[in-house]
């Protein structure tokens, strides 16, 4: 869908970002605790104590190419923009980015994206909590659709500026157990005036089980 | 994704599910009003006083036709079956279906579907909340993928028992804004050995939008 956050995704900044409480984040490996200061937006893609050890182990492992190793650490949110004029919803209602709706960590959607500008990658570390079922111990299967439209889009936002979805084509190989660490892939694999073709690929934190091919077709939009 | 909760859909049961609270839910249009008893699981695909009156009317007009017309409400809770064996979630915490996970009504995914075997249709009336938000304003374009493959597999479940979704293809042709209502409309298209193919579109809640058109390969399972 339509993707004109860009300036919010390239920047990393709180601009366009109502300020959240103060929160902190004890992480479950020491010395890695975070406190947010008040009136600043809370960034979702650091450990929290609910992430279990595959996903640390990756989280460090992508975490230390980003010293010269061509990766960055991207920030995420639970908020894209509010008060758009003419919204019907109650103005005083606020919003949430779907994939950060939830309250409580380690309920739904835990996940971090590291991106590759060299390799037009961008990879998302995903721990899907149990707020996210659809068959009984598994992920939901729109569940995983959206991570993997978040990923590729996240990708071709940091490569393209703003994109619109058209279309997205997904493969279910094998299915997510929740509470399971997986790798989410996506790379850009080509740009043709306005569409950027991207494929995801979702594979268990160890590489050993393909869960899911996928192509995702962007445009991008005139901003 | 892996469907096997069929006898759960299909019987409309709370046998497979934990109770739930009691719940009084109160519509927007009088007379309208149900409580559920202690101990009986919430049937959210009833009104409650955040369904926007385009939602109400959709609502009311396919339930006429429940009467003798072919179609029928099927019922939705908010979780599948606890306690699988051998689930490295801890135990103690509960799990919820990804489309029902959050506790406020009109939060998130408002719902409900109706059934026509004779047409092989799945009809789901769909009015996404502030907290599904994707660009500023809109839904996400992971949540609509959710309720494709949620109707769509409703509607293979209902035909043909458990399913697993293998292929989902969706086209993005228009966004869907926060708060508005759309009909998501799937059809049993072909039965070939164990793949059902089914079609999917969504249009805005006077048929005046198209904003997906969708397929959904599912493939039967041996239960």
């Amino acid at each position: 869908m339509l993707r004109n956050c860009a300036r919010l995704l390239l920047r990393g900044t709180a601009l366009s970002v109502r300020p959240q409480a103060v929160h902190s984040v004890r992480c479950s490996f020491p010395g890695i605790t975070r406190t947010f200061a008040e009136e600043q937006p809370r960034d979702y893609g650091f450990p929290n104590a609910t992430w279990n050890s595959n996903m640390m182990g990756l989280y460090q492992t992508y975490l230390a190419q980003c010293n010269g190793g061509g990766w960055r650490k991207i920030p995420s949110y639970n908020t894209t923009v509010h008060h758009i004029a003419g919204d019907p919803l109650d103005p005083a209602r606020e919003t949430r980015l779907f994939t950060r709706n939830l309250d409580q960590d380690g309920d739904g959607f835990e996940y971090c994206m590291f991106y590759n500008k060299a390799e037009r990658r961008m990879v998302c570390l995903f721990q899907p909590g149990p707020y996210l079922e659809g068959p009984p111990g598994y992920t939901h299967g729109g569940c995983i659709a959206t991570i993997i439209d978040s990923t590729a889009g996240a990708g071709a936002v940091y490569l393209c500026g703003s994109v619109m979805t058209a279309n997205l084509n997904i493969n279910y190989k094998n299915p997510i157990r929740l509470g399971s660490t997986v790798i989410v892939d996506s790379k850009v694999e080509k740009i043709e005036n306005r569409k950027v073709y991207t494929t995801c690929h979702i594979r268990s934190h160890d590489d050993t089980v393909l869960h899911t091919e996928s192509t995702v077709l962007f445009i991008k939009l005139n901003v």
